[in-house]
Parts: structure tokens; C-alpha cells; sequence
């Protein structure tokens, strides 16, 4: 399929993290506040923003978030998701594509998200360059899976520029 | 992106729900008779519908299933799935979309479900108006990772009318 | 939307194997050595070729690989999985299709895998037909969730040729 650069690609990414008492909960670069729990991470451990960044540099076989920005490196300590996600998608426009839309699923059991679900749209929407009509946002709950876990999933269509 | 709403948009959903003894196991829209437990839900627990609901709506980015039929709700209770999908379908209609394909994956311990795929797939092209040869649906066992679950995710592709 | 075939479809697959000491681990068919423990499986356990092939299979509503290679006929016990992608390809390439681009995350606790990502990338890429460029691979830890498992998901986009 290498003769011509095709005019669309696809994107997957994942993401967990380990709640703990006492840690902020940002997700989507959103604080969400009045969360008991946040993410143990090296990082700010935002799942929707580390899942992204990973559906957008696997669409262009780029690695992973964890190559560019090893955990085990205190340069990245306590790291802005929203930057790595901007690096992520820069990476991604220099190969000469851009997201067209974006779909994710964050499962967490407690808080409920669904108030917050519209300002963390519009936020990674802003991120990726895309209208808040091209990011679609699920939650869910584990059913008793992962009760001390946030995870998340998502897909992006890629398209040439 | 938005300057010139793109033909393809790609949509992603997940559900889960625990089982229980004495619970109808139904899945796609189809009975599975002789199942020794079935997903413990305030709806038909269809995880399979669900799922796909998910994907429709996170396609164009209208929210999610327990957005539209909160199960705190008890006008839901005991709702069939196969509504809510088609009232997906017809929130992705009116943006001027629809399904192109379909690709689920069910993760189950027990009871088997090979020999109701054609079943299920074609009950599900039925309420996504595709033909069977659209829908693939994929069988897992959990391989102890989730005994008392079942579990659906999905990506669907649609396309621009 | 049978009228015409449509020139993209989108497949999705996941797979999971318990890992147990003193099998080999065997990841986009190259042997991590080193690994102390490996899958249990029927086969080689090769989750990221299982993925792919069920992932290919999805695409064009073929079933699965369980349904074409049955863990239960000792006919295909220790089958080498890149046969089973090699078959699954040949399926949607009788149909029409061929792989476009694919995006792969390998969940794995132990060993890391990152040294390994341009040798698994390149080799699937030549079992799907792909520059490795078209190949995404990821890799995340479980974060407490799955610490005796492997596991994979994938999105493929498929193009009609
Ligand atoms: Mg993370
Ligand atoms: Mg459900
Ligand atoms: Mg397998």
C-alpha cells in the first residue's frame, strides 16, 4: 500500500492509571474537582489526553508516548498532558495528516462525569484542531472490573492533508 | 476540520455488565437460551446493543447511551436495546451519516457463542440498516481476566449520506 | 449501503493470554528472550497476530480465528500464528480489500518490550503487506489491572483494492 500515501489512516490508543487518595483528577485537561481520588502517575496522569496521544502517533507508526516521554526521567515529572498531546499532534501534521475526528471512552466508577462531559470535549478538540462535534466522549462505568483504576480507549480518523 | 464536513467518521463504544443467576443472557438482540446467567442491568443489559449505541453516537459526537436513557431513570427499566439503537441510528441520520461497517468483539466465558453469530450479526445489520456481510463480530473468552463479566467493544465506520 | 461496495471498511480485534513460567513469549512473531514467563496457549499465544487476524476478519464479517482455528482440534495445536494471519489476509484479499494501515497496544507488565517495537512493527508489516510505516505499535503496562496477562487490541483500516 506504500506506492501512494493513502488519504485516510486510523488511530487506536489506550490508557490506565491506579486511583489514590490525596492526587488531583484530570481528565481531558479538566480538573475535576470534589473527586476523592486522582491518578498515580508520574505525570498529571490524564488517561483521555495520554490515550489520544498514543491514537495519534500509532495512525502514523510513531511509537508510543512512553518513548518520548519515558516515566522514568524526571525531566517529565509532573508533565502538562496537554503538551504531549500538542507535541503528538505535531508530530503527526509534519507527516503531513491531521485528525478528523476522534472517539474515546473513559471508564471510571466514581465521580460521575457526565456534567463535564461538553468542557472536556471542547478542550480536546481545541488540542487536536478539531469542532467539539468531531470529538465524541463516553463514559462508563467497570462494572466492578477496575473500581480503583480510570482507563481509557478511543480511535482517530486520520486524513491527509 | 470543519470548514467541510468530511465523508468518513469513525465511532468507538465499550460496555460491560456483571452476570448473575436467573438473569436472561441477551445479546444482540437474540435470547441465548440455556446461559446459566445473564448480565445484571436496569435495561436487558444487551451489552453487544449498547456497545454499538455508543459507537453510533461517539461518531459524531452526541454523548453517550447513558446520557440519552440514565438508568437511574425508572421510565428505562426493563428498556429494549434494540430501541436504543434505533434511536441512535436515527440521531446520526438527521446529521446527514450512516453506518458503512461494523466490527464488535463479545468477551465470554460460558456459554459458547459461535453458533449464533450469523444470528446475532444479522440482527444487528438489521437495526444499523447493513447487510450481514457488514457487521463482523468476534467471540473471546476472558482467559480469567473478568469470570463474572461480559464485555463488548466496537468500532463502527460511517460515512457521510 | 450494500448497493456498492465501499472503498474503506474498519476492523477491530483483542486478545488475551495468562502468562505462566517456562513458555516462551512470542509477540508479532519474534521471540522475546528473556521473558521468564510466557502465554498459555493452544498455539504459539502470539496475541498481537491473534489480534490482527481477528481484526482483519471483522472487517469483512469473516468470524474468527477461533472459528477458523479451533483451540479444540489438536490439528492446530502449537500452529504457528503467522499462518493464521497469512490465512486471514488471503480471506479479505479474496473479497477485495487489503489492509491500509494498522494500530496495535500490546498490554504487558514484564519485560518491557519498547527495544523490540521496530523489529514486531517490520514484521507484521510483512505479513500484512504494509511498509512499517503503516504499522503501529504500542505498548502500555497494566498498572495492577492484568499483571499475569498478555493482551492486545487493534484497529485495521481496509481498502478496497
Ligand atoms: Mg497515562
Ligand atoms: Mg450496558
Ligand atoms: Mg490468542
Amino acid at each position: 500500500m506504500s506506492a501512494q500515501p493513502l488519504p485516510y489512516r486510523i488511530g487506536y490508543g489506550e490508557d490506565a492509571h491506579r486511583l489514590a487518595a490525596g492526587r488531583p483528577l484530570i481528565l481531558g485537561g479538566v480538573e475535576i474537582t470534589g473527586a476523592e481520588r486522582g491518578p498515580v502517575a508520574h505525570s498529571d496522569g490524564d488517561a483521555a489526553l495520554h490515550t489520544l496521544s498514543d491514537a495519534l502517533l500509532s495512525g502514523l507508526a510513531l511509537g508510543d508516548i512512553g518513548q518520548y516521554f519515558p516515566d522514568t526521567d524526571p525531566k517529565w515529572a509532573g508533565l502538562n498532558s496537554a503538551d504531549i498531546l500538542r507535541r503528538c499532534l505535531e508530530l503527526v501534521r509534519e507527516r503531513g495528516y491531521a485528525p478528523a475526528n476522534a472517539a474515546l471512552v473513559v471508564t471510571l466508577d466514581t465521580p460521575k462525569l457526565g456534567s463535564k462531559r461538553a468542557e472536556i470535549a471542547q478542550r480536546i478538540a481545541g488540542l487536536l484542531g478539531l469542532d467539539s462535534s468531531e470529538v465524541g466522549v463516553s463514559f462508563k462505568t467497570s462494572e466492578g472490573l477496575a473500581p480503583d483504576h480510570i482507563q481509557a480507549r478511543a480511535t482517530i480518523l486520520l486524513v491527509r492533508l
